[in-house]
């Protein structure tokens, strides 16, 4: 049984390909390197590496490495908040890739599409978020992760190909980019820490999010297509105990060995408290219990040590300058 | 005051220019022609030809004809029953050509986009159409114009740009393209009449719709940016009164003076009974009365008459052919 997974040089990716080996599936990993790192790439998988956005790419990637049973799309750009500035970018790295994967999903015969979806689709006013709640997302990020949960419903009517959308949240945990100055908190953090600057926050830092880490989302991922009840259904995946950006710092500080100091800046537009509901994924998948967040922390403090602090990249196609939070405002100009 | 059209060369487009110049406003016209005609091109108004999806197109039209106070998006590839089989054309055409017009709009300081949405956003379920309703669209061409309309919602919440939302269903009228094969109905009918063939109808041809004039649609999009109270809203509009599309049938004959005579395909996926509801179109906007089925008909008769017939347009551009409904299959191959 052949897989095919994208994204999987990156972060969630590369462990929904190791836990797909686990199985004993065979892996064809692809990615764009846009954000991840060939080195995440597990041994055991063949690696292609391309742009999805590009249908032909897509086509090649079934002619020469398929056909594919399933397929695992991590491939996504995951800036909710910088989403807003980067539309363009936004829509064509998660929602037209998406489509072409559709496409040739539908056209090959493939059995089912394996979607990472976000909590981001349900939009702001919705706690706790379940899976029944008609989604009304509110940034470009959310709009294009709904419209891909959208067009895999259209096309399971109307071709048969089935679907399993996972909403995770607040993923961190090793081999998450830290590099990435508009996204991923923890990794953040950790990157300041090891450069021996201040833990930024937006706003007063209590906002709420029940930090998840990879373990107790990449493996329910990987075994899905083998769960006949998960078959075309959405489930909200991820850790259930909230904690605050700023209790968030306090465990990254003493993982660390540091006193947690933080650098408030202003809000930015965003959900205060985000908590999801997972009694479907729990009762579907029964995982074990989620990973601690000192315990999850701890682990992947171990991993970015050992890598060292790593320079923050600047997104080099800026859309939209109006509104652009002043930390995220170029550093050169 | 200046104002850009989109689509402007295409059918309701083209009637929405013409409204706009008859308010006194300067006009721009762009249109790429691939469903549309020069010639449809009002006379006062500037015609610039180029595709959307190129966002340096979009930025030439702001730099060399802008800027605009209000922008008419008119533009789109409005084939709900093809989008399943077109999908990555469907998205890139009605989704990022409209995410390109968006940028633009907020990089130059624009009032107000009006969009031309469509009923296909509230999906099967849902009757009557209310605009309260959450939508939940069912095929690709919905699931476009609902994210557009989701993205313009968040563009205004983030950078202040108004939006102001129509939801036209089953428009047609003088300057429709009569030779498109998969879309308008009535157009197809009158082709088909003028060319001595039986009008094809899917499945029994009691499936419901209520045919709407393009003079109840393009005077109220015109006029929208200068209506306070529609600034931010969505708004169906067309006419009440429902016809089966064996009525329909009956009309276009009389109007041309034949037999109604009708062959009847298998039944294609789509709603049966579709209406919404105009409560809050006229609260707002107290329109005329909606122009009689048979009425509209013989105005678009009298058009289409002096035009001749057409020769019906097969799409070059099919992406997916599994379950292609038999009627849309290739008569070359």
């Amino acid at each position: 049984m052949k897989v095919l997974v994208t994204g999987g040089a990156g972060f969630i990716g590369s462990h929904v390909a190791d836990h797909c080996l686990a199985l004993g599936l065979e892996v064809v990993v692809t990615d764009d390197l846009s954000g991840g790192f060939r080195a995440n790439v597990p041994a055991g998988g063949r690696w292609v590496q391309g742009d999805l956005r590009d249908p032909s790419f897509v086509d090649r990637l079934w002619a020469d490495f398929g056909p594919f049973d399933h397929v695992y799309h991590l491939a996504a750009y995951a800036a909710e908040g910088l989403s807003h500035f980067v539309r363009r970018y936004n829509y064509h790295t998660n929602l037209i890739a998406s489509i072409n994967l559709i496409n040739a999903a539908v056209n090959n015969g493939t059995q089912t599409v394996v979607f990472a979806s976000s909590i981001a689709v349900y939009g702001g006013g919705q706690t706790p978020m379940i899976e029944d709640l008609v989604p009304q997302p509110e940034d470009p990020y959310g709009i294009s992760k709904y419209a891909v949960e959208l067009d895999l419903r259209a096309a399971h009517e109307m071709f048969g190909l089935d679907f399993i959308i996972f909403r995770p949240h607040n993923v961190y945990g090793e081999r998450q980019n830290i590099a990435d100055r508009y996204r991923n908190v923890i990794g953040i953090f950790m990157n300041q820490v090891l450069l021996g600057q201040p833990m930024s926050v937006f706003g007063d830092g209590l906002q709420t999010r029940a930090f998840s880490h990879v373990d107790d989302v990449a493996p329910l991922m990987a075994k899905a297509p083998f769960v006949p009840a998960a078959r075309n259904q959405v489930f909200n995946v991820g850790a259930d105990t909230p904690y605050t950006v700023l209790e968030l710092a306090e465990a990254v500080a003493t993982a660390f060995g540091v006193p947690p100091e933080v650098k408030h800046l202003a809000a930015r537009r965003e959900v205060v408290h985000a908590f999801s509901d997972h009694t479907k994924v729990r009762r579907v998948f029964s995982p074990p219990p989620s990973v601690e967040l000192a315990e999850g922390i701890g682990r992947m403090a171990t991993w970015v040590k050992a890598r060292g602090p790593q320079r923050p990249v600047e997104f080099a196609g800026l859309e939209v300058a109006k509104n652009l939070p002043d930390a995220w405002r170029s550093k050169r100009g």
